[in-house]
């Protein structure tokens, strides 16, 4: 089969959205962006074995690669609308790239977004997506809004991705299935982002880890922060982990990458209502800690300590 | 250095602009699209040693990941806007990079692109650029709109990227630096995609190979072309190439890929007004045949019988 079957292949999944004058089979596509919105751009590429392990099934790679980057919007506060997906391939492998098809399409209906262009070459895996969003730029969530006295929230709960990888590792990850998943399909926090635009809030996602996004959040906002260990959300799956002490859970809470949650403040006023709007969402919501006029990220445990961790984070050229 | 160095190293080399609301540092860009224009986006992906030769240097492979889609817009008759960079690299190299960026970022600043984000990961070294542009949905220059007794025109000459590629395999690059030229930096034909907008054209870049990107603007038309062979417009570089006879030279013409020339089709009686607006942007332009009903892409020579070449252009998975 060509690249010419293989990216017919790809069409056959697509959205379609009124808003694309032109999509796949041209050397652009064409896109109407409403009036009084801007677009919102953003762009990942996951490496097999550095993204994800080399194990990880094809729909689930699939699922991963539109994911993070629909959490990109969720921190901004957009609405998804576009999709590009640059594939390279190491052979043509029709099963394969029909379950990664069927990953990736699964969470673009879910999400409205149309695949409107893309590339496949012959390479060593990986996957880059593109995608664009509508916002109006008045109400999006900027990692520089971010106040001295804010609270500091995070949705859902940290660390279930990052325990994942650690029991597959392990060999123990068929015990572990509900860390796994949390591992390969992501959930993107897309409606809590949109419901955000409405409390002029600061906001990135956790893709690195939560000390490693926080500081991005905090130095761009040129403020400090203070975490609070025992407020940091842990999913029962995290706490049943076997043989997996207080310390190294939070390590992994910490430092571990791969949540994508929504990690925000808000002004202190807002708290009630931000509570209120996440039980709308259906989505756990915590206050983890402050901001601060010191521009330094510190944790402190429940006597009041520092907490030094070994590993902030993830860094791909450290 | 870390990757957020490395960002930073990339960063400091970006054009700027108004309608960038939010660059590099967000999750997103914001970006605003001038009312009654529509986006116009698209995406590349380089791989070494597949589309460029391992020997590239490192401020060709940055010239050239931005060229390739340069040219994806000229094709539409957009204008340049924004570019997205995904950098996939064995290692952190700041030689490389510093090189990379001058590179891209010549060619940036020629055409007033800002780079308005990405991504750099760790792995084997490949680049995926985004692009994203504006034009008029109504002038756009599509695939789809040639019509039978058309002129098919060709910008530039063809098949001296080719050439270049033969000349680095048999290690005579040193003789034919001008066609090396060709491959490594290719011009993207912006102005020309601009000016023919006022023409109603069908147009695509020659990537793939002439017959190849023929073959898929008839298609995307239901029509058919015929292409006179001697009529193919040939450089005094690659005329001059020593041991090259005439049916090689037609072979690398219609079959050799990388040329980034526009194709593009033009009512008969839009000759002399395309002939003139081509010597004012000092750029070569040529009849090289015509739209047919019959819906088969044939070439013939000058005698007028068939030539049918060897291969017909390049399938990365064929």
């Amino acid at each position: 089969m060509s690249e010419f079957a293989l990216i017919e292949r790809i069409k056959r999944h697509a959205v379609a959205r009124d808003d694309v004058l032109l999509g796949i089979g041209d050397d652009a596509a064409l896109l109407a962006v409403p009036a009084g919105m801007c677009l919102a751009v953003s762009v990942d590429t996951l490496i097999a074995g550095r993204h994800f392990p080399l194990a990880t099934s094809a729909v689930d790679v699939g699922y991963k690669s539109l994911a993070v980057n629909l959490s990109d919007l969720a921190a901004m506060g957009a609405e998804p609308a576009w999709a590009t997906l640059s594939l390279s391939l190491p052979s043509f492998d029709s099963t394969w790239l029909d379950q990664f098809c069927a990953g990736f399409s699964e969470l673009a209906r879910e999400f409205n977004v149309a695949l409107v262009g893309g590339d496949t070459v012959r390479g060593p895996l990986s996957i880059t997506v593109g995608i664009q969003g509508f916002v109006d730029p008045k109400r999006a969530l900027l990692r520089s809004r971010a106040q001295v006295g804010d609270l500091l929230w995070v949705s859902g709960t940290l660390g279930d991705a990052a325990l994942g990888l650690k029991a597959l590792k392990a060999k123990a990850g068929d015990q572990h299935l509900s860390l796994l998943q949390r591992l390969n399909r992501p959930t993107p926090r897309v409606a809590a982002g949109l419901f955000l635009r409405d409390f002029s809030v600061a906001a990135i996602d956790v893709s690195d880890g939560l000390l490693a996004d926080l500081t991005h959040l905090a130095r761009r906002s040129q403020v400090g922060a203070r975490v609070y260990l025992n407020q940091l959300p842990t999913s029962a799956f995290a706490r049943s982990y076997v043989g997996l002490d207080d310390y190294q859970l939070r390590l992994h809470q910490l430092s571990g990458g791969d949540d994508y949650e929504l990690l925000f403040t808000s002004h202190r006023s807002s708290r009630a209502e931000i509570e209120a709007g996440f039980v709308d969402l259906g989505l756990q919501v915590t206050v983890i800690g402050e901001i601060t006029a010191d521009p330094t990220v510190e944790v402190l445990d429940a006597d009041g300590r520092r907490f030094i961790p070994a590993l902030r984070g993830f860094d791909h050229f450290a």
